[in-house]
Protein backbone atom coordinates (compact mmCIF):
# COMPACT_ATOMS: atom_id res chain seq x y z
CA UNK A 1 0.00 0.00 0.00
CA UNK A 2 1.15 3.81 -0.36
CA UNK A 3 0.79 5.18 3.00
CA UNK A 4 0.61 8.91 3.44
CA UNK A 5 2.07 9.16 7.15
CA UNK A 6 1.53 13.02 8.57
CA UNK A 7 3.49 13.83 12.15
CA UNK A 8 6.16 11.38 10.77
CA UNK A 9 8.75 13.07 12.59
CA UNK A 10 7.14 12.77 15.96
CA UNK A 11 7.68 10.20 18.51
CA UNK A 12 4.64 8.24 17.47
CA UNK A 13 4.88 8.85 13.90
CA UNK A 14 8.44 7.26 13.89
CA UNK A 15 7.20 4.50 15.28
CA UNK A 16 4.53 3.97 13.03
CA UNK A 17 6.74 4.39 10.40
CA UNK A 18 9.38 1.00 12.09
CA UNK A 19 6.04 -0.52 11.89
CA UNK A 20 4.38 -0.47 8.69
CA UNK A 21 7.35 0.72 6.43
CA UNK A 22 8.57 -3.31 6.38
CA UNK A 23 5.17 -4.05 4.24
CA UNK A 24 4.21 -0.68 2.33
CA UNK A 25 5.10 3.12 1.30
CA UNK A 26 4.88 5.22 3.29
CA UNK A 27 5.25 8.96 2.43
CA UNK A 28 6.49 10.81 5.08
CA UNK A 29 4.44 14.54 5.60
CA UNK A 30 4.76 17.42 8.30
CA UNK A 31 5.54 20.35 8.94
CA UNK A 32 9.21 20.07 8.55
CA UNK A 33 11.31 17.88 6.87
CA UNK A 34 9.45 15.31 5.29
CA UNK A 35 8.81 14.10 1.68
CA UNK A 36 5.98 16.14 1.49
CA UNK A 37 5.52 19.59 3.20
CA UNK A 38 1.68 19.95 4.70
CA UNK A 39 -0.15 21.90 7.59
CA UNK A 40 -3.20 20.40 8.18
CA UNK A 41 -4.61 23.33 9.98
CA UNK A 42 -5.21 24.82 6.16
CA UNK A 43 -7.50 22.89 4.17
CA UNK A 44 -5.28 24.54 1.11
CA UNK A 45 -2.18 22.65 2.03
CA UNK A 46 -3.68 19.69 2.55
CA UNK A 47 -5.24 20.00 -0.93
CA UNK A 48 -1.77 20.72 -2.09
CA UNK A 49 -0.38 17.87 -0.48
CA UNK A 50 -2.66 15.28 -1.80
CA UNK A 51 -2.16 17.02 -5.47
CA UNK A 52 1.50 16.05 -5.18
CA UNK A 53 0.91 13.06 -3.55
CA UNK A 54 -0.90 11.58 -6.33
CA UNK A 55 -2.89 8.53 -5.98
CA UNK A 56 -2.80 6.51 -2.17
CA UNK A 57 -4.39 4.02 -0.10
CA UNK A 58 -4.08 5.10 3.40
CA UNK A 59 -3.65 8.17 4.91
CA UNK A 60 -2.60 7.60 8.84
CA UNK A 61 -2.32 10.85 10.97
CA UNK A 62 -0.45 11.15 14.41
CA UNK A 63 -0.17 14.83 14.06
CA UNK A 64 -1.79 17.47 16.08
CA UNK A 65 -1.26 20.20 18.84
CA UNK A 66 -4.01 21.27 21.61
CA UNK A 67 -3.34 23.70 24.41
CA UNK A 68 -2.70 22.25 28.58
CA UNK A 69 -4.24 24.89 30.94
CA UNK A 70 -6.38 25.00 34.24
CA UNK A 71 -10.19 25.51 33.19
CA UNK A 72 -10.05 27.96 35.28
CA UNK A 73 -7.55 29.59 32.94
CA UNK A 74 -8.48 28.85 29.79
CA UNK A 75 -10.57 31.28 27.44
CA UNK A 76 -11.83 30.47 23.88
CA UNK A 77 -8.62 31.24 22.38
CA UNK A 78 -6.73 28.29 24.47
CA UNK A 79 -9.41 26.02 22.87
CA UNK A 80 -9.45 27.32 19.58
CA UNK A 81 -5.95 25.91 19.06
CA UNK A 82 -6.94 22.17 19.62
CA UNK A 83 -10.39 22.56 17.59
CA UNK A 84 -8.30 23.97 14.75
CA UNK A 85 -5.37 21.86 14.82
CA UNK A 86 -5.58 18.30 16.63
CA UNK A 87 -9.44 18.38 15.63
CA UNK A 88 -10.30 20.24 12.44
CA UNK A 89 -6.54 19.29 11.14
CA UNK A 90 -7.23 15.70 11.04
CA UNK A 91 -10.66 16.05 10.01
CA UNK A 92 -9.48 18.21 6.93
CA UNK A 93 -7.26 15.01 5.89
CA UNK A 94 -10.89 13.37 5.73
CA UNK A 95 -12.65 16.14 3.55
CA UNK A 96 -10.12 16.87 1.45
CA UNK A 97 -8.99 12.88 1.02
CA UNK A 98 -12.34 11.24 0.89
CA UNK A 99 -12.82 11.30 -2.77
CA UNK A 100 -8.84 11.12 -3.77
CA UNK A 101 -7.94 7.79 -1.67
CA UNK A 102 -8.02 4.69 -3.78
CA UNK A 103 -11.44 2.08 -3.05
CA UNK A 104 -10.74 0.07 0.13
CA UNK A 105 -8.46 2.80 1.69
CA UNK A 106 -8.74 4.32 4.79
CA UNK A 107 -8.10 7.14 7.39
CA UNK A 108 -6.79 6.69 10.64
CA UNK A 109 -6.87 9.71 13.09
CA UNK A 110 -5.16 10.32 16.51
CA UNK A 111 -7.28 10.85 19.46
CA UNK A 112 -6.26 10.25 22.77
CA UNK A 113 -6.91 8.46 26.65
CA UNK A 114 -8.09 11.94 28.00
CA UNK A 115 -11.10 11.68 25.82
CA UNK A 116 -12.84 9.57 28.16
CA UNK A 117 -10.38 9.49 31.23
CA UNK A 118 -9.45 13.24 31.85
CA UNK A 119 -6.43 14.70 33.97
CA UNK A 120 -6.06 18.24 35.35
CA UNK A 121 -5.29 21.07 32.76
CA UNK A 122 -6.70 18.76 29.91
CA UNK A 123 -10.32 20.26 29.64
CA UNK A 124 -9.40 21.17 25.49
CA UNK A 125 -7.96 17.43 25.36
CA UNK A 126 -10.38 15.71 26.28
CA UNK A 127 -13.18 18.10 23.91
CA UNK A 128 -10.83 16.90 21.27
CA UNK A 129 -10.01 13.48 21.46
CA UNK A 130 -13.55 12.66 22.36
CA UNK A 131 -14.85 14.86 19.24
CA UNK A 132 -12.31 12.70 16.71
CA UNK A 133 -14.14 9.65 18.32
CA UNK A 134 -17.13 10.67 17.43
CA UNK A 135 -16.24 12.05 14.46
CA UNK A 136 -14.95 8.62 13.03
CA UNK A 137 -18.19 7.00 14.67
CA UNK A 138 -20.05 9.26 12.27
CA UNK A 139 -17.66 9.36 8.85
CA UNK A 140 -17.36 5.54 8.73
CA UNK A 141 -21.27 5.25 7.87
CA UNK A 142 -20.96 7.79 4.72
CA UNK A 143 -17.86 7.06 3.00
CA UNK A 144 -18.10 5.30 -0.07
CA UNK A 145 -15.80 2.63 -2.18
CA UNK A 146 -15.46 0.82 0.80
CA UNK A 147 -13.28 3.74 2.82
CA UNK A 148 -12.67 3.13 5.98
CA UNK A 149 -11.93 5.04 8.86
CA UNK A 150 -11.09 4.43 12.63
CA UNK A 151 -9.25 6.36 15.00
CA UNK A 152 -6.41 5.24 17.86
CA UNK A 153 -6.92 6.40 21.27
CA UNK A 154 -3.34 5.93 22.88
CA UNK A 155 -2.20 6.55 26.52
CA UNK A 156 0.84 8.17 27.62
CA UNK A 157 3.73 7.01 25.69
CA UNK A 158 6.76 5.55 27.48
CA UNK A 159 8.76 7.50 25.52
CA UNK A 160 6.97 10.99 26.70
CA UNK A 161 6.97 10.57 30.38
CA UNK A 162 9.76 12.38 31.18
CA UNK A 163 7.88 15.20 29.94
CA UNK A 164 4.31 14.62 30.77
CA UNK A 165 4.72 12.16 33.84
CA UNK A 166 3.81 14.32 36.27
CA UNK A 167 0.27 14.88 34.94
CA UNK A 168 -0.58 11.23 34.61
CA UNK A 169 0.34 10.22 37.96
CA UNK A 170 -1.12 6.40 38.08
CA UNK A 171 -1.55 6.10 34.31
CA UNK A 172 0.72 2.78 32.99
CA UNK A 173 2.73 4.20 29.82
CA UNK A 174 2.53 2.00 26.94
CA UNK A 175 5.90 2.24 24.33
CA UNK A 176 5.18 3.93 20.86
CA UNK A 177 5.53 0.75 19.70
CA UNK A 178 2.81 -1.09 21.13
CA UNK A 179 0.48 2.19 19.97
CA UNK A 180 1.67 1.74 16.70
CA UNK A 181 -0.20 -1.71 16.50
CA UNK A 182 -3.24 -0.30 16.56
CA UNK A 183 -2.16 1.87 13.45
CA UNK A 184 -1.38 -1.18 11.86
CA UNK A 185 -4.56 -2.97 12.58
CA UNK A 186 -6.67 -0.01 11.57
CA UNK A 187 -4.78 0.51 7.93
CA UNK A 188 -4.27 -3.25 7.67
CA UNK A 189 -7.37 -4.88 8.93
CA UNK A 190 -10.82 -4.35 7.74
CA UNK A 191 -12.80 -2.28 11.14
CA UNK A 192 -14.10 0.97 10.13
CA UNK A 193 -15.93 3.45 12.66
CA UNK A 194 -13.64 1.97 15.61
CA UNK A 195 -11.87 3.92 18.09
CA UNK A 196 -9.15 1.49 19.08
CA UNK A 197 -7.82 1.93 22.42
CA UNK A 198 -3.86 1.44 24.27
CA UNK A 199 -3.48 1.59 27.48
CA UNK B 1 -32.40 28.28 43.05
CA UNK B 2 -31.90 30.87 40.75
CA UNK B 3 -30.91 29.31 37.24
CA UNK B 4 -30.26 30.79 34.13
CA UNK B 5 -32.13 29.02 31.31
CA UNK B 6 -30.40 29.28 27.69
CA UNK B 7 -32.24 28.36 24.33
CA UNK B 8 -35.57 28.99 26.80
CA UNK B 9 -37.97 29.65 23.87
CA UNK B 10 -36.82 26.06 21.82
CA UNK B 11 -38.83 23.06 22.33
CA UNK B 12 -36.48 21.43 24.76
CA UNK B 13 -36.19 24.85 26.42
CA UNK B 14 -39.85 25.64 26.98
CA UNK B 15 -40.29 21.44 28.84
CA UNK B 16 -37.09 22.54 30.99
CA UNK B 17 -38.51 25.78 32.02
CA UNK B 18 -41.78 24.02 32.87
CA UNK B 19 -40.26 21.02 34.78
CA UNK B 20 -38.16 23.71 36.88
CA UNK B 21 -40.32 26.46 37.14
CA UNK B 22 -42.45 25.64 40.04
CA UNK B 23 -39.76 25.24 42.19
CA UNK B 24 -37.01 27.27 41.24
CA UNK B 25 -36.53 30.92 39.87
CA UNK B 26 -36.03 30.49 36.21
CA UNK B 27 -33.90 33.43 33.87
CA UNK B 28 -35.18 32.79 30.54
CA UNK B 29 -32.13 33.71 28.74
CA UNK B 30 -31.64 33.46 24.63
CA UNK B 31 -31.39 35.31 21.01
CA UNK B 32 -34.94 36.77 21.08
CA UNK B 33 -37.54 38.11 23.38
CA UNK B 34 -36.38 36.48 26.43
CA UNK B 35 -35.57 38.03 29.81
CA UNK B 36 -31.79 38.32 28.60
CA UNK B 37 -30.34 38.29 24.86
CA UNK B 38 -26.93 36.57 24.47
CA UNK B 39 -25.35 34.88 21.28
CA UNK B 40 -23.31 31.96 23.26
CA UNK B 41 -20.74 31.88 20.17
CA UNK B 42 -19.45 35.21 21.73
CA UNK B 43 -17.74 35.15 24.91
CA UNK B 44 -18.26 39.00 25.65
CA UNK B 45 -22.15 38.68 24.88
CA UNK B 46 -22.06 35.38 27.43
CA UNK B 47 -20.04 38.05 29.87
CA UNK B 48 -22.46 40.42 29.52
CA UNK B 49 -25.19 38.45 30.68
CA UNK B 50 -23.93 37.19 33.57
CA UNK B 51 -22.86 41.23 34.41
CA UNK B 52 -26.82 41.39 33.92
CA UNK B 53 -28.38 38.25 35.99
CA UNK B 54 -25.79 39.08 39.41
CA UNK B 55 -25.32 35.90 41.49
CA UNK B 56 -27.08 32.33 40.14
CA UNK B 57 -27.08 29.22 41.23
CA UNK B 58 -27.72 27.01 37.91
CA UNK B 59 -26.75 27.42 33.90
CA UNK B 60 -28.83 25.07 32.13
CA UNK B 61 -28.51 25.08 28.57
CA UNK B 62 -30.46 23.64 25.97
CA UNK B 63 -28.73 26.14 23.10
CA UNK B 64 -26.42 25.37 20.01
CA UNK B 65 -26.69 24.83 16.32
CA UNK B 66 -24.86 23.18 13.60
CA UNK B 67 -24.70 21.72 10.12
CA UNK B 68 -26.35 18.83 8.89
CA UNK B 69 -25.38 17.56 5.49
CA UNK B 70 -23.41 15.07 3.82
CA UNK B 71 -19.38 13.86 4.70
CA UNK B 72 -18.86 14.16 1.18
CA UNK B 73 -20.29 18.01 0.57
CA UNK B 74 -18.96 19.35 4.49
CA UNK B 75 -16.18 22.10 4.04
CA UNK B 76 -14.32 23.48 7.22
CA UNK B 77 -16.70 26.38 7.37
CA UNK B 78 -19.79 23.73 7.62
CA UNK B 79 -17.79 21.87 10.51
CA UNK B 80 -17.23 25.74 12.19
CA UNK B 81 -21.28 26.66 12.43
CA UNK B 82 -21.09 23.75 14.72
CA UNK B 83 -17.88 24.27 16.78
CA UNK B 84 -18.61 27.52 17.57
CA UNK B 85 -22.13 27.71 18.14
CA UNK B 86 -23.40 24.27 19.97
CA UNK B 87 -19.97 23.17 21.06
CA UNK B 88 -17.84 26.60 21.92
CA UNK B 89 -21.18 28.41 22.06
CA UNK B 90 -22.23 26.11 25.77
CA UNK B 91 -18.06 25.90 26.31
CA UNK B 92 -18.13 29.50 27.02
CA UNK B 93 -21.16 29.70 29.32
CA UNK B 94 -18.76 27.74 31.63
CA UNK B 95 -15.81 29.47 30.98
CA UNK B 96 -16.94 32.59 32.23
CA UNK B 97 -19.65 31.46 34.35
CA UNK B 98 -17.11 29.09 36.38
CA UNK B 99 -16.16 31.73 38.54
CA UNK B 100 -19.51 33.50 39.06
CA UNK B 101 -21.89 30.64 40.00
CA UNK B 102 -22.69 30.15 43.66
CA UNK B 103 -20.98 27.56 45.91
CA UNK B 104 -22.41 24.11 45.10
CA UNK B 105 -23.93 25.48 41.88
CA UNK B 106 -23.87 23.56 38.20
CA UNK B 107 -23.62 23.77 35.15
CA UNK B 108 -25.94 21.47 32.61
CA UNK B 109 -25.23 21.61 28.71
CA UNK B 110 -26.61 19.71 26.07
CA UNK B 111 -25.09 17.53 23.32
CA UNK B 112 -27.06 14.47 21.70
CA UNK B 113 -27.68 11.20 20.71
CA UNK B 114 -25.78 11.42 17.10
CA UNK B 115 -22.25 12.00 19.74
CA UNK B 116 -22.01 7.80 19.92
CA UNK B 117 -24.85 6.45 17.74
CA UNK B 118 -24.80 8.07 13.88
CA UNK B 119 -27.23 9.23 11.13
CA UNK B 120 -25.97 10.13 7.84
CA UNK B 121 -25.21 13.64 7.45
CA UNK B 122 -24.73 13.85 10.79
CA UNK B 123 -20.54 13.99 10.97
CA UNK B 124 -20.48 17.87 12.58
CA UNK B 125 -23.48 16.78 14.86
CA UNK B 126 -21.45 13.52 16.45
CA UNK B 127 -18.35 15.41 16.08
CA UNK B 128 -19.89 17.99 18.44
CA UNK B 129 -21.76 16.34 21.08
CA UNK B 130 -18.79 13.97 21.68
CA UNK B 131 -16.64 16.60 22.44
CA UNK B 132 -19.80 17.99 25.01
CA UNK B 133 -19.89 15.09 26.70
CA UNK B 134 -16.13 14.50 26.71
CA UNK B 135 -15.50 18.21 27.65
CA UNK B 136 -17.94 17.70 30.54
CA UNK B 137 -15.99 14.42 31.87
CA UNK B 138 -13.15 16.12 32.48
CA UNK B 139 -14.24 20.01 33.29
CA UNK B 140 -15.70 18.01 36.28
CA UNK B 141 -12.87 17.48 38.07
CA UNK B 142 -11.59 20.82 38.07
CA UNK B 143 -14.66 22.97 38.84
CA UNK B 144 -14.18 24.42 42.50
CA UNK B 145 -16.31 25.34 45.65
CA UNK B 146 -18.44 22.21 44.92
CA UNK B 147 -19.47 23.07 41.47
CA UNK B 148 -20.92 20.73 39.35
CA UNK B 149 -21.44 20.11 35.43
CA UNK B 150 -23.31 17.46 33.70
CA UNK B 151 -24.82 17.01 30.09
CA UNK B 152 -28.36 15.61 28.87
CA UNK B 153 -27.74 13.59 25.35
CA UNK B 154 -31.18 13.12 24.06
CA UNK B 155 -32.17 11.19 21.29
CA UNK B 156 -34.56 12.70 19.09
CA UNK B 157 -37.97 14.58 20.48
CA UNK B 158 -41.67 13.60 19.85
CA UNK B 159 -41.81 17.52 19.18
CA UNK B 160 -38.95 17.49 16.49
CA UNK B 161 -40.50 14.06 14.92
CA UNK B 162 -42.20 15.77 11.74
CA UNK B 163 -39.33 17.48 10.66
CA UNK B 164 -36.39 15.26 11.34
CA UNK B 165 -37.97 11.81 11.36
CA UNK B 166 -37.00 11.16 8.09
CA UNK B 167 -33.47 11.37 9.08
CA UNK B 168 -34.32 9.42 12.56
CA UNK B 169 -35.82 6.09 10.88
CA UNK B 170 -35.51 3.68 13.94
CA UNK B 171 -34.77 5.94 16.78
CA UNK B 172 -37.52 5.90 19.66
CA UNK B 173 -38.08 9.65 20.36
CA UNK B 174 -39.01 10.56 23.82
CA UNK B 175 -41.17 13.67 24.70
CA UNK B 176 -38.96 16.82 25.54
CA UNK B 177 -41.06 17.07 29.03
CA UNK B 178 -39.17 13.29 29.59
CA UNK B 179 -36.06 14.68 28.15
CA UNK B 180 -36.41 17.63 30.67
CA UNK B 181 -36.00 15.48 33.28
CA UNK B 182 -32.51 14.52 33.20
CA UNK B 183 -31.87 18.27 33.53
CA UNK B 184 -33.80 18.13 36.69
CA UNK B 185 -31.65 15.33 37.38
CA UNK B 186 -28.66 16.98 36.51
CA UNK B 187 -28.96 20.71 39.09
CA UNK B 188 -31.31 19.21 41.64
CA UNK B 189 -29.15 15.91 42.27
CA UNK B 190 -25.46 15.33 43.51
CA UNK B 191 -23.71 13.97 40.43
CA UNK B 192 -20.96 15.33 38.29
CA UNK B 193 -18.81 14.73 35.31
CA UNK B 194 -22.05 12.71 33.28
CA UNK B 195 -23.59 12.40 30.60
CA UNK B 196 -27.48 11.49 31.04
CA UNK B 197 -28.53 9.95 28.00
CA UNK B 198 -32.40 10.08 27.21
CA UNK B 199 -34.07 8.14 24.99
Amino acid sequence: MKIILIGAAGTLGRAIENELSARHGIIRAGRNGADVKVDIRSIVSVQEMYAQVGKFDAVVSAAGNLHFGALADMMPEQYAIGLNDKLMGQINLVIAGQGLVNDGGSFTLTSGILGHDPIRGGASASMVNAAIDGFVKAAAIELARGVRINSVSPTMLIESAEAYGPYFRGYKPVAAAEAALAFSKSVEGAQTGKTFHVG
